[in-house]
């Protein structure tokens, strides 16, 4: 059915079966592939978790050595190996798809075999020609896909963790700018969609600012604690059995050094095996800032409504024609997207909690998805994240003349008058305002129940937009 | 500890306990309330579910009767007993908690023991007296828990069905009601909050009518459709083991007539043993509608937004004291309370999902939160739509000449004119109106690309809001 | 930047830009491309999508030159290039991401452009040259984003359903050839997880067919039922503004005849604009299907589970090597990663709930997260019950030695024996057996309660796996 | 339609009623009772934030007495009062449902008007005489529902967060007893419901241990990280508009000492009004602990599982009857309770992300929602965890012998051979003993490739639940 030109025969416990000979991964990953084909996104799609693989497999590599299990030969070509996958080289060759049986097994074993085969070239070999080179006995020495994957997962999120804050501090300062830039445009505050008090534009963005930055806070604080105690070393379930008792050190270690991340060795290896509370926090984490988000977009879809019959306060900049049908017409497309992000990252939430609590007894098998949800979440957080930034937020512009006549007509004014009219005149006026459509002020100046000059005071933006001293009651 | 009056002691396959002299359930109910002590919510809270289960009783015992197995004396005294339930007496009998382990058992043997009870002092002995007539012997006779408890809460839910089809179809017709009174208030239509094209108020309540009426009627036909599809005479696991080969057919026959509902046996008892899929997909229409709500709901408050700095296009009846701060003002809160019903439907709905993904071989442990579940969000819905229909849709009022200007002032009435001055010139005007602040018809009579009779006939609104001949380009 | 042969410069309301010479996209997708680089999951990923949105456009085509408003030259191109997209070509084309802003106008302009530009060159002209043929004058005509894109949704849905009844039906008849071949192994069923009383393994896995024959039904009856209703010819917001009073009509009809779908018009096209109903309960029955399939999958790793230290009544295909520390281990992993597809499923759901409670007014703007949930789950679907009747259903054993010791050795089946040895003797028994380890029969027959011709005929697998008569009590 | 006597008239904006004469509360909360009919679940199930409520109170008067705005007789009877509510009494007043709408006022209203009318009795006055001494002018003085609200239920969380992390703190012991107890238990352990290799009993019960006091550690310190920070002061929408300069400061002081807790005021009070982001990620960890013990109780479920035809290694205390029908059965209802509770907690935290993300603008008016939520399940999670120590935990033995029967007879066990027999010879036993039904010991002892003490010595079981000196390959 094939020349021997363009495959290999390989061989594994449930026999044999021809691999692309072009292929740097083998027949278990060829196995995978065939089994799995579900989601459609190959591990390749997530970079960052092809690299911690490579990394685990070279910090094993390391320990192994150390320890005299590994020749120094091997150890040079795993390690070349290694170093190719960590720049970015054969990236193409994790074909297994992200939704897999098997507890990461074919993940695992698609590292195994990548590595060895771009091993065994450079040793001077051929592809498959295992017995110089072993997936199993030499590159996956002393681990378990039980230790190696969890480990690469972790380190997988932690190596794309300062990207992620890197995208959210920019965004944060897209809006701290916007509200040094829009802090004179005074405007109403609004609760439960009705008219509130007065305040500017630019604590509204500040807001943004001060919402955001407690995610970076609470973003960069939790990822060490919760990422970087590892399991590596436990093995199939924890025990270590197999290992060498000098392993579990050595490895966790050279994984610190080589990935730059203060990995430290699980207490409790047998606990640290099946447990997938971290993921669950910390993608909880990441709903948290994606529901910021969505807030938030849904602010400037509502303050930039309209443009006639809406709030209209502010422009978002046009990024596409908005309507075929209807000319003119542009629409607040970049905060639309985010909502949907944001929406899809509670659902990866869901799926992820579901998954954890589907573990039993040594192993949690379902733990390919939560890896494939949480990247997958990251990944959209900070697309989404970045679009917002650069298509929307520094392009934004405020309706200044319209924020202020929408203070000036407002009922609310009245609240600001409360002190100094009394409850009693301020409800009077509410009322007689709302139904006759006139204005708050022009009715208080009518009445004489406050003098221009003292009016102005009042009305001062600053004097409306924080606390003042309030007149003592008589 | 205690006096012989306050206490008897029963007995079962664990030992003894003291059961409050005056209480009609017995041991087993009262480990079962010492056990789960969780939601503080007692079965007693859905009567629709107390009484199902004397129904199912009371067919049992008709059943045995016919077949010789229950005496006619007991059997009277059973459906006394059965009778005084589905009346509404002895309701506060049923004090298990909706959340228990056991897949219900402490539900059935609650039912069991309370009507035993009552029985027995209808026949002239004392509570506790099981000797002659006991609980499980023959208020249970030919059931298990596994098949009468899962009949019980299918037929609590069609109990309840036409209730909640009623409170529905009330808040449709005052839907429509305004639909028809809000008729002639042209008004802008709006997409992605950006101005649209025109349409009338009315048009947009009418909309919310037909919109729920799918949902009655989806409700009204998927109700039969899941439910009535009983295990009944399945026992254990579904063999039937132990049961008499005609009770299946009598029991379910009689529960059909005693209930009035066209229940039918399930063809493949094993299944219908461990199936919770009637359930996820009832609770996910359940969702459906909350989501239309919450859809609406949200249209309500945006609608009513203002008064001077929002949409203010109607006015929502005022049923609080909006804030103790702010005077005059009135927020919408029969809409707020119905979006957080809307979402806690949501989150039932998962839980109930995730415990019916939680059954193993052949049974689901984990009925009683799905019970639980699904008898909350159909009571929040229900609920729900009675306050909104009655606390606010029907005390809405239009703002006709705020819609109206809305409209006039608008920019997308230039999509209205598009056929006739041509997209060129219509996107112009648009652009023109946009930076100067201008109206759209001033600057289409300005610049005379229409005259008076013919702009006053393309915005009649009958021949905005609907679709005209338009004029074939030259 | 770049040479006049490999761009052509296209021109919208925003300016120009520079699109790839040999792009059959234009400008509006260009820009989108720009905008929203979000999940990596193109429109074409869905060839159903593409498809609908081809037959979508052809309808309007036909039904617009039907009206005189599309000439005969400019229809027949459009119809040579929707049949080319029909028949599969150019979907490569369609390369806006799944999620996007917009509500839509991205992946219709995606559509209009690829039609105009492949019309355009047939009828001898250049890419772009939509002096021509347009893609929103003449490709768009009569058509808003807000109906032709709803509509392709609800078609594309249609388009693709049998093919998911066929993959549910080939599956349910491998777990009814399963259950017939099993027919003759007794086996013990349990609940919650604790021994009940024998069955067999053939009832076992024809609850399985029966289950998701249910869900067939289901599905069968609801698609029509939820997806045949379009807006098609409800424009921007349903009145239809701008369309010819005879489109609906026309356009509605032929795209029922192009598709070959009973497609009907909705009767409130101002209400059909903006409802996701369908789309919630069809996501909703999605998520039963996924959740039954996924406690089979429980119940298949159960029974599986050993060999040597758990159920082990079952053996699924071995489909990859287990694990590479433990030698011969071989991992349920099909059932595994179907597990996990439902866990995806039920995020998918989540997050369309979301988005179909974010719409506001006259439309809902989250409608591309929706399509592309829905889709995404039911590629998941159909490709998890391919793999799993496939690679797993197909190839299971039973171990009857196993199951047939396990009932005998069963104190479960004390049960069949109540009614002739008494509650009270069972339940003694049952203790005894427990205690000492001793086997239930054994136990019996030494007591001599009942002669071995009896206990032959009480334990006769079809005496013990249905109902049978129970003597009656003295 | 009332006597005098047993009703007095209260008065507000919207007019008049009749408020029973015994109520404590008055003419607001009256109208949010009857306004909100829906969960049936009113303030005075959260004892907490009743309490929390009335500190809130307390710490504002001592500030506007302070600063000279509120009477020293005033200040006295609201103290008297918030002391009594403090120490338990009138609980039974806050009558409002926790599902509302107005964003909390009601809540608010609730305790301004009990305090108040408590206040007034003590002062000699009438309930409802409030011209002595007002609900919003007195007791609710500087402070808006919109800083008042969100501070009590963060109060509130911490005040009931000792007792959280106590129940925590006793099922961690519970846990670590039973690790020590089984030490000596060995047994094997499972990956993917397969045999793999063997541990303690002790080490799979030290394990949950571990993984529940990480969770201790985390709640312990996210709480005071997440809650702590208060926006008493922001009144209406943050900016602190009618509030004496001095009094955010002084407020939030005394609420602090009054407490005990270290309150601190939040810096941007615009971002802190509105902010709901503590909330999710605080539920969110709540999910985490919730599915953990979901996990830890499927796992004493499958541990359990038997007695005959499971893996029977523990015994569950029993704790009621199992089945009216199966004389013996004892099921494992505790976890089975536990399970659910967790299902209940994930749906909680599902309806209070959709609620956090349905803020806008200057306030989240789904905060009722939200705290009901949070509530409700720490509720849950601690009785549960109460529930699974008592009920379930400390009555738990092992089936030692049953336990290293598995071992002995288990394929698994030659993973431990495996570093002395090789790789292959490991296989072919495996393989061997698998088709034969013999064990892995005494093929390998047939096969003399092993000698006795050789064997003895790997098997010993510190030998096989630890990593071990691995022979060098040759």
């Amino acid at each position: 059915m094939s020349s021997a030109a363009s495959f290999r025969v390989e061989k594994d416990l449930l026999g044999t079966l021809e691999v692309p000979a072009d292929a740097y991964y083998g027949i278990q990953t060829l196995r995978a592939a065939n089994n799995f084909h579900l989601s459609g996104v190959p591990l390749s799609h997530y970079p960052k978790l092809v690299v911690a693989l490579a990394m685990v497999k070279q910090a094993a590599a390391d320990a192994n050595r150390e320890l005299g299990h590994l020749s120094d030969a091997k150890h040079a070509a795993i390690s070349a190996a290694c170093a190719r996958l960590i720049k970015g080289d054969y990236h193409d060759q994790f074909v297994v798809d992200m939704i897999q049986g098997g507890a990461g097994t074919s993940t695992n074993m698609n590292a195994n075999e990548v590595i060895a085969n771009v091993a065994l070239e450079a040793m001077g070999h051929q592809k498959g020609e295992y017995q110089y080179l072993h997936p199993n006995n030499d590159v996956n020495m002393a681990q378990s896909t039980n230790d190696a994957y969890p480990t690469a997962i972790r380190l997988g999120l932690l190596l794309g963790h300062d990207a992620l804050l890197a995208s959210l501090d920019s965004l944060i300062q897209a809006f701290a700018a916007k509200g040094k830039e829009f802090d004179h445009v005074l405007k109403m505050g609004r609760t439960q969609l009705q008219d509130a008090v007065p305040m500017t534009l630019g604590q509204e963005f500040r807001a943004f600012a001060t919402t955001m930055t407690e995610d970076l806070q609470r973003l960069r604080s939790l990822a060490p604690e919760l990422l970087t105690e590892i399991n590596l070393g436990g093995t199939a379930i924890g025990t270590g059995i197999n290992a060498d008792p000098g392993y579990q050190a050595l490895a966790v270690q050279r994984l610190a050094t080589i990935s730059g991340h203060p990995l430290i060795p699980a207490a409790d290896l047998i606990e640290a095996t099946s447990d997938m509370g971290a993921f669950v926090l910390f993608s909880g984490m990441l709903k948290r800032t994606a529901v910021k988000l969505s807030k938030i977009c849904n602010d400037l879809r509502l303050l930039s409504s309209g443009p006639r019959t809406g709030i209209n306060e502010i422009n978002l900049p046009a990024r596409q024609p908005g309507s075929s049908i209807m000319p003119g017409k542009v629409n607040p497309v970049i905060p639309e997207a985010v909502n949907q992000v944001a929406f899809a990252i509670m659902g990866n939430d869901l799926a992820l909690t579901v998954a954890a609590e589907g573990g039993q007894l040594q192993l949690n098998v379902m733990e390919p998805l939560i890896a494939y949800k949480i990247f997958d979440s990251i990944r959209l957080l900070q697309r989404a994240m970045d679009m917002l930034r650069e298509h929307c937020i520094v392009g934004i512009t405020a309706n200044e003349q319209r924020c202020r006549e929408l203070v000036e007509h407002s009922i609310g004014l009245v609240t600001a008058l409360n002190p100094y009219i009394g409850y009693e005149n301020a409800t009077r006026i509410a009322r007689v305002a709302l139904e006759t459509g006139r204005g708050v002020l022009e009715l208080v100046r009518e009445e004489k129940l406050l003098d221009d000059a003292m009016l102005d005071d009042i009305l001062r933006p600053e004097n409306m937009i924080a606390p003042r001293l309030v007149p003592l009651k008589a």
